[in-house]
């Protein structure tokens, strides 16, 4: 099934794509690839733009890995398609006909192509796409929504693992920051903060630009503008240590910053995939913080229903994404 | 005091190392330093094992920098010494002659040296020094103890965030494996689980010269012996999912088998600073592995204390902490 044997799809070099499905697997008609940003952005810049070399290395690594997963930045993305086929025994509640995004990565997706991508000019992460992908028991998908768009469906299930946690970690009182607050992660989490009873949120952002939209949106009690990559401004830009600190910031060089923000047996959840696994347990040892540091865990149970509810439900939320989809 | 401006000792390239104190700090007269093992095996084979070289090298590290950090590994060490002065102010609780040990790496600790390092050969980690070294207030030191060996004292200082977190996470009754079980901070690891009152332990070794080093301990109430890079092989070792999993394993890629050898519900303590968050983060969501993932923090109150107070009553730690001196 997996090259080489033992080791998980995602670490795999390649992946056995044939459409015949085991007993408790799903098929699925493919309809369109969501490449991951900073996958796009390296086949964009490798290719100088050209869309049509783009394609034919996007072809090309789902035709020998069987799976869309780039060799350089290791990321994939997410697709959306119709179930097709479904085992006796699948665990994951999906019938036939049902229009789906999955939550799982592509890095560990089983697909194939047959139409040569030739809907897609290979500018954009969006890749209208024909062919078939196999969902395995472990894997998640999330059947759409009729009353979003698909495009903002997509958006909010991207990041949905974020305000899931938030919500776990955030004890009715708490005060709550959330850096880099008017993004799609960091505004579902402060939605989430506030939801679970915080007292007290602050959304730190880098701008100006991003504060006015922060503030406009009104899911933070305080709107701070620091760079987070420098822990005593961000210290200081969040006052009063704070019991959680929710980093959905994409730069590297955020942890030192965020404990400092933490209160002694506070909690920083880090969402963000630039963190430094060793740049956060030596700095809270450094600083002899006593903080819970949390791995920023992209699935909890029930978490695509939760975003998807608080983007109905909070108008801010809403406004936020619908602004960044018609950027 | 610190360049560039506004980042955190760690980060910094130069620290401020001269004598005077503030009224928070600590000076240490110092006696030796330590360095981290993956600092020296640079160095050395950088040189070719020419201690001389070493030994300059060092030296002008120091000298530049006002800290011991390695510039290719950016790791540091420990140091003990004997407490010089004290601060009004300071809130470490030590007084002037006390033997200590700094339990905060020597990249954010400064330091000068007045010998030249004369008493290094420059061809082992323990390094002979004449010189100082200043405690900030959020430093941590513990004082040596009488009654234990210093070499054995600063091994398990070294690690002793280990078991400080492993007993605060586990719960009575609960299943542990602890990956690395026979390593230093894997055995105080399993120690702290059985003294939490863990119901079943698992110390999972690679070899089996591990596992009878660590059945002859009996620290463990299963020893199984498996790579911990082999996520199937893993599980299988593990058997029935544990509600905690320890990583002590210092080698990439045990992220995976990990995740798959704890529960639904469980907890995954990375102590290992060979741990990759994005292979955490996203080996989690791939899997829909609802477990929480926690960095391993070296920092816990109480932490020192606790690791030598293990070693000191437990006789199967201190049976394997004195088999690894000894090599």
């Amino acid at each position: 099934m997996v090259t080489p044997a033992g080791v998980l799809p995602q670490a795999a070099e390649r992946l056995d794509a044939r459409p015949e499905i085991g007993a408790d697997e799903v098929r699925i008609a493919v309809e369109r690839l969501n490449l991951d940003a900073a996958s796009f952005r390296q086949l964009a810049e490798k290719h100088g733009g050209d869309g049509d070399k783009v394609r034919a290395e996007v072809l090309e690594i789902i035709g020998s890995r069987g799976k869309m997963q780039n060799p350089v930045t290791g990321s994939g993305g997410m697709l959306i398609g119709t179930v097709d086929e479904v085992g006796p025994d699948s665990p994951l509640g999906l019938k036939p006909g049902d229009r789906v995004a999955t939550l799982v990565s592509l890095t560990l997706t089983p697909l194939a192509v047959t139409d040569g991508l030739a809907g897609w000019d290979g500018r954009g992460e969006q890749v209208p796409c024909a062919g078939h992908a196999i969902l395995f028991a472990r894997s998640v998908a999330a059947v759409l929504p009729d009353d979003l768009d698909s495009r903002l469906a997509l958006a909010v299930l991207d990041v949905c693992g974020a305000p899931a946690l938030t919500a776990r970690v955030v004890r009715p009182g708490a005060s709550v920051a959330v850096l880099g607050g008017a993004g799609k992660s960091g505004s579902l989490s402060l939605a989430a903060a506030r939801r679970s009873g915080a007292a007290r949120t602050v959304g730190v952002v880098p701008s100006e630009a991003e504060a006015a939209l922060l503030r406009d949106a009104g899911l933070a009690d305080h709107v701070a503008v620091a760079d987070a990559r420098d822990p005593v401004a961000l210290a200081a830009a969040v006052g009063e240590p704070v019991d959680v600190t929710v980093v959905c910031v994409d730069v590297p060089g955020c942890e030192h910053g965020a404990i400092l923000a933490t209160a002694a047996g506070g909690t920083v959840v880090f969402f963000s995939m630039a963190t430094s696994f060793a740049a956060a347990a030596l700095g809270a040892e450094g600083l002899a913080a006593d903080v819970t540091m949390l791995v920023g865990n992209g699935y909890v149970p029930g978490h695509a229903e939760y975003a998807l509810e608080l983007v109905r439900e909070v108008p801010g939320v809403r406004k936020l994404f619908e602004g960044r989809l018609t950027l």
